[in-house]
């Protein structure tokens, strides 16, 4: 399913594609990486909802809500026990997307009062020293979620890096540990990965009946697709997961109430691929050609909007759907992690 | 879906169920409980397989053959490094079913050279004593797989029981941590657990395409039904998994290549849920009333074979298929375990 790109904060994806639906050229061989859904690109949904029959799921003003929540929580927190849950990330090397994706880290952060931190290790840096400093904010009781910002210098053992984290503080919920208890009945996560928790939020805030419903997940990844089916099949959905080696893909999405698209391939999902009155959710965030954008491309999901609102009863926009929820899912999760470790409810 | 009785070595499974067809009643309210495919109960499958168009899955005999491998490797083992892979189980409380089961797990690893030892605790053993024996096993290098027999007295917390095993040594594979890395790409679980392991494994004995094919599995338990769908989606299937809270599950497997049914209902899949072609492998096993049969039972799968023979182009027969691969996958695991530690290749 070609590079993809996702509203994850920390994380990319590819693999390869056997099917495609291309309305526009992406852009270059590799589609470029950021996180940057800034307010004033945001299409303007409530204009969109009003030329169409689905509703737009507004992932901006759902997100927007989610940090109010957040912000009241933690004052609630620091008022009642002194205690103000702390984000670490670490960033190792200077790529331009990377420091995007932590300054806005650090702003999410701020907004809402949990405290940042954050280790700026240059790129020639060893794995040992960054292992040192995820042992320093393993042991650093004011940190409750550390974030180690992908990818790492291709000198560094990602995995060992990573499964250096403490499971408590492991706020990415990547952990295969975590990605058990996810699967397993009777078990609980001690985090739910952020997109596919924020796409499941997104859902619930909607109202959408999860339980009984056929739910399609396209994409197996390990960031959105495959947690997002465990989620869709813990609330009790029939799950079925498509991906680059299924042939006729769309004669499944057809069963669906409720898609959830993670594959990064611009637009792949039609009109034609959607059971009337099925709701979509649209993880991909795709840059295309587009000549009229001073910038030269515009962002683009998996699913052709302009065809899905036409069938769909609810729908998200991209951007301004899914994206926006990954950071408040983040920041949700590192509340949870410093009201766990204090016993706070 | 009703109480469900597989052939695992060591657990029980049940949930409540939305959907039946019963073409016998269940014996008694809840079924009979026991691991008993004794060779003399074995249908005869050659005899089954002329009278109708689907080929009968031999599981009975790709066990011989497995055992036979693993004797074969053993063997090799134990003469090149001096190591005899060992397997310990532990056996708390006196139920005769439990009994059974211990016994036929000592006599298999037996007629393949592996070591066992067993420890049997009373009833009335504090948890912490199951612990003490644990612990020792964790440290004793002659143990390379440690099986806790479930259920266990119900005044033992069974979550802080397993997961004191160490996961080198769970060679049943249920630690979240296996699980997790089973469903994540790139990662790879220590051991698979041992029913779903049986029942991929028919397939390949079968070779029978698992790739870019539909599965259906009907069943999500931790045991088999979670665990098999990650194993299907590994081989590249497309995976779709049915469920009590999913309605009109017969839409779902008449679209299936291949179905893993893992329910405990009796019967319950019928020829009419099958798409002609189809591969079936099913692992439910679950006593009906049988006025002919001197023990006034017989055992059944989910899927009713008289029909699905017709339909199918493969099935496991009940008892004969799934069963006799569970003690055979435990065994191989517990081989894998001690050719891993000792770099055994």
């Amino acid at each position: 399913m070609a590079s993809s790109m996702f509203f994850t904060h920390c994380h990319y994806y590819s693999s390869p594609s056997s099917f495609a639906c291309r309305l526009h050229r992406q852009v270059g061989p590799t589609p470029l990486r950021f996180f940057s859904p800034a307010p004033s690109r945001v299409s303007p949904v409530a204009a969109m909802a009003t030329e169409s029959s689905a509703k737009v799921i507004d992932g901006k003003s759902v997100a927007k809500q989610v940090r109010d929540e957040i912000t009241a929580e933690v004052s609630r927190m620091r008022e009642a026990t002194g205690v103000v849950p702390g984000l670490a990330v670490i960033l190792v090397g200077d790529r331009k997307d990377s420091a995007t994706y932590v300054r806005n880290k650090k702003k999410a952060c701020e907004s809402v009062g949990i405290n940042s931190l954050e280790a700026n290790l240059p790129e020639d840096s060893t794995e040992e020293e960054v292992l040192n400093y995820i042992s320093g904010y393993n042991n650093d009781p004011s940190v409750h979620g550390i974030l180690v910002q992908l990818p790492l210098p291709s000198h560094m053992n990602e995995q060992n890096v990573l499964n250096a984290v403490r499971i408590e503080k492991d706020v990415d919920g990547f952990h295969p540990l975590n990605i058990g208890r996810l699967a397993m009945r009777g078990r609980d996560p001690l985090f739910v990965p952020c997109t596919p928790k924020g796409c499941i939020e997104l859902l619930h805030r909607y109202s959408v009946t999860i339980k009984g419903k056929r739910a399609v997940v396209i994409g197996r990844s390990n960031i959105v697709g495959m947690p997002a089916a465990l989620l869709l099949q813990r609330e009790d959905a029939t799950v079925s997961i498509v991906h680059s080696r299924t042939s006729n893909p769309e004669e499944i999405t057809r069963q669906a109430d409720i898609i959830i698209s993670a594959v990064g391939q611009p637009n792949m999902v039609r009109g034609s691929w959607i059971k009337p009155g099925a709701v979509i959710i649209d993880v991909g965030i795709n840059p295309v050609e587009d000549p009229n954008s001073p910038r030269g491309y515009k962002l683009v999901g998996d699913v052709c909007f302009e065809e899905a609102v036409k069938v769909a009863s609810a729908v998200t926009p991209v951007p301004g759907g899914v994206g926006p929820m990954t950071i408040a899912m983040l920041l949700q999760n590192t509340l949870i992690s410093a009201k766990r470790v204090h016993s706070f409810e």
